[in-house]
């Protein structure tokens, strides 16, 4: 029996996803979809400006689009709110009993409130157990990462595995449809890099250290032995966040061992639940001197992997440098709750 | 009394901007242009796919275009040629007794073969005196830094007087113009970023130390105390060259001190001498959050200057991290070389 | 002595170029600068978003951006509103006697107020007269066309005046910046074209009509014998519009007297009175096969003239075919409302 | 027992989609693929710059890229060869046996040769027996529609069944990748229209004629009662060409009625046969004002739908006008290849 499933934030970039996973997803039921915007009390097919290359699920553009309240009919909620109105409804959704996935940046660094990258740091979900505890609330809230760090920390989780990290150097080419269905002017960027994120460089720099961080009985509390520094930008493009980092490990090894380690990655911990949307390799190594390309490689694993290319040394440093690409809106953002829920489910959590 | 100036590799980008600068120049005649292409003995305007934004001069529109020779009759000779057929058609020329400009790639890290920037190492110009002894050429070679690499030393040069430099990590974000006129095709770039461009990021690291070298009686010293590691993109983006460095400087100091060290950069060296494409500031710092931009900032000092944006400190690497542009056929490639032989002939060395 | 000049809307797209034209125009001096948005009561370099290639002009930077209010101390007015507030306000200055020129698309089909293309309908300025006497205004209202509808008008005015037009079909290819700075999200229009333009082609339409219409003593009539049909699509292009048309004259001709009329079109009755914006030539005829194109050509005449290309045979028609490009903030926007102001003080009527 | 397929040209983008079909297609099986370029001998993996949004299909990925050559063990070739060199080869293979589907410009409008879009003209394939009679090929030789002409025939052909056409102007704005793999440099394209692609014109204006024409026993004549005029751009956008239509009917019919022809087409005629690439519905209308756009409606029957929106009355022409869009390189050539192929089969004709 599938649970019933809600997304908050439907309208957007990242909601338009939710809904198209969620409406064909083995485990989860769609029954309601819900928005801050205008167009509350309509049908969603006639107020969402659908812009993902699927087309509009039929049973999910008959629905009403609900106004944002805590008293939504639903097991699970997963919420794409703006930050600043995310926050109030979350909590009060958790204290109602609900299970709520979110991609909200609001109290992502919350050490109660687990940031989950399932491939990455699946056991910090043991968390809800404190959250129960020290905030009383019959449901749980979890955290999707910033797409960035959500692409970042899996490419970075088999050399953590391997060898430790010591230094990431991250500058970013980010994508348009991070920026939100109509948070960029097309007369920005057109022709154009804009050198700023608002935000998003601390967000790298701190969510990746919570996510490499250990569980204690206080807590997760972060590595701070990972030391992280990220410069962000915007550049033309529609879908898929690129990545140059400059890492240096905490043991020496050779390249050829860093490629090794990045293409075994075993990542059957995830797999072996069985998660309908866990890709059969989070982590792929391509050889050409030219990949990854955004374009061309964002729909590996469906969206879900993340691709790693160029490994090489860096002998100014004294570590690796390397590219990496990931989907943005899917392992950056929906993709990822959605992976999240069903680790939940497979864990009984939910 | 002007001196004569020749164009080769005129149909290209940078060959273009040769055409265009040379035209309107108080101190050179632009009396012969050349390709190693289709369309030699034809009318200049005939042949070349001129896309610059300001109009093809009409006595160059007019010139015919000559076969790549080492018998051109002129003072001074500006070379854009493709690196493969360049080597060897330069040196003959300096033998002849010309004043070679090149911006082609080979023979750039020769110790008796100046690689300038002007404000960055203009007393590298010395070294022709070396050159002229161990090679015995009548004329000279000198050579235009890869156009990353002269946008970056630019920033940089402040810093290295300053503070010194012990490690800079640049990532870089590269117009479509830098891959020449027809180097890119559409359809591999449109909505995309490609993280490779060949060779370059060699040129870059090596470059880059030989730009801060020493010259000695020998020739120029690399200067290895600068480590330099880069990661090398192109972007969707017609022109501007967009780098960010994570810099560790030899001393400590403050995000204040850096950017004063910035703005207050003493390049009067070379304005001194009343050259006429230096640009008033050749780093200009700002202080929005989201600047420099390549579309909005390219044509600061007429394309010439570097915009620095964006200056923060770096407390994982423990230096700072800033932003930089320029735009890349000109600071990075043709008005360099007209720079430089602007200083050659303010120092009668033409 | 120079006339005193506001710009309202002034944070817009439209608004900087008005900005940037009219601080540097000998016959006005800018010395308001108002906005319906936020940021008013501040410095205006403070709030704007400046994105043209010029730099932000010093002292209009440095202006107390105001309120939109019918109490501006200025004699001519420039008006970038919105159409949804401009009618009031511009009709409440026109009461209180200031020269209004808009760009606001309310009430330009009313007979009684100048829609000016002034090298296609100077005359219309006349209909002033009528204003006066029939709306009892002490100041003016005087329109600017829709962009698409100037840089087509003014392109067909050689043709009507030599052949007469009987039918004109026009597919345009509108550039970003046509939908204002902030107006269209760049995720609708990254890799895309949209084929639809809201009101656009009604305007196209109806305004070509009334602009080659009659002034009589009612008011101006719309020439009925120009039939005309637009299909207006938006193109990922920052700036300059490219229309191709199919057009029927009423004479026949040949194609070559047709590129003749083009190239000789008299546009000295502008030029005679030594308006500072209009260009030398307004109608520019390109003869290679490839042209006009938006990025290489929108500049021609400072952007104030269109230019025309491709004109060839239309035998399927009867009639001819060709391309035409013009800047359509400058020609289509800022640039002739300052060229109508400029007609207006030439002719003392301001 | 399928047949053996062969793919001339098999490394552009025409190529590279028939390839990708052809892998996986129940009819054909894939035996061999040639190039006129570079790489021949090796793994077509190696040489395959593969842009496509699939992986390359293993099987093919690792076969030997052969020479063109009329020696081609295979029951029936697609070409995707550049129309000089297509010719000769063609006509050779023909002679030689073998079933010839090409997408090369040259040989359309023999008469003899049919130029198929089968959903509007399958019955022009009995001219291969003329073909026979006439040329003495043991083989065949079927043409594939120029790409703006197979998408606009198929939007006409409703029309065309229904009320009649007497004229046609359209205004293309077409994709990058309609010039083929490398055959438009990134840096002409960039923020840019060009108004202009050679031929292209007069192939919409005569392959229409012939498409829409009849079958005699002297071959095919064209249909000089569609007057058809076209004006071709290239837009920036990857893929999918969109099409300005003004169409004058010759039986005078109402808006509705033309959206009810253009929905109820019934295509049955192909579908009949089971043919596995055509699609459900190959005309497809939308009733958004803003539809259909490149990026969002290129998909529609696997990129094999041609999609018409913004169907309204014209008053000037006394017609009606609308868009079409197509997905230029499957509707615009490998996919109807493949769909010609299919119905040879269907029509025991191969």
């Amino acid at each position: 029996m599938r649970r019933k499933a809600a997304v908050l934030g439907a309208t957007g970039i990242v909601g338009q996803r939710l809904v198209s996973m969620l409406s064909k997803h083995p485990w989860f039921e769609l029954v309601a979809i819900a928005s801050s915007e205008r167009g509350v009390n309509e049908r969603y097919n006639r107020v969402v400006n659908w812009i993902i290359e699927d087309p509009i699920p039929e049973d999910a553009g008959d629905m009403t689009l609900q106004p944002i309240s805590p008293h939504i009919n639903a097991d699970i909620v997963f919420s794409a709110l703006p930050a600043d109105i995310a926050a109030d409804v979350e909590v009060e959704l958790a204290k109602r009993g609900l299970f709520v996935v979110s991609n909200a940046s609001c109290m992502r660094l919350d050490r109660n409130i687990p940031l989950l990258n399932p491939e990455v740091n699946a056991e910090h979900i043991e968390a809800l157990e404190l959250q129960h505890k020290f905030y009383g609330w019959s449901g749980a809230l979890l955290k999707v990462p910033n797409c960035t760090t959500a692409i970042l920390t899996l490419a970075l989780k088999p050399l953590f595995d391997s060898f430790g990290i010591d230094f990431v150097a991250a500058s970013t080419m980010q994508a348009i449809s991070g920026a939100g269905l109509k948070g960029l002017p097309a007369a920005f960027i057109q022709d154009n890099v804009i050198p700023y994120i608002e935000g998003e460089e601390e967000k790298v720099e701190n969510e990746t250290k919570k996510i490499f961080g250990r569980l204690t009985s206080k807590g997760i509390v972060q590595d701070d032995g990972i030391k992280v520094t990220a410069s962000c930008n915007r550049v033309p493009v529609l879908e898929g966040h690129l990545i140059t980092a400059f890492v240096r490990l905490k043991e020496r090894t050779t390249t050829e061992e860093v490629v090794r380690a990045l293409e075994e990655f075993p990542t059957n911990k995830i797999r072996s639940f069985g998660l309908p949307t866990a890709p059969d390799k989070p982590v792929i190594v391509r050889r050409e001197v030219d990949r990854p390309q955004p374009r061309l490689d964002k729909w590996e694993g469906n969206g879900m992997a993340v691709v790693v290319g160029r490994v090489r040394e860096d002998r100014a440093l004294g570590g690796v440098k390397f590219v990496v690409l990931g989907h943005n809106t899917l392992r950056g953002a929906a993709g990822t709750a959605v992976l999240i829920a069903e680790l939940a489910l497979a864990k009984k959590l939910l």
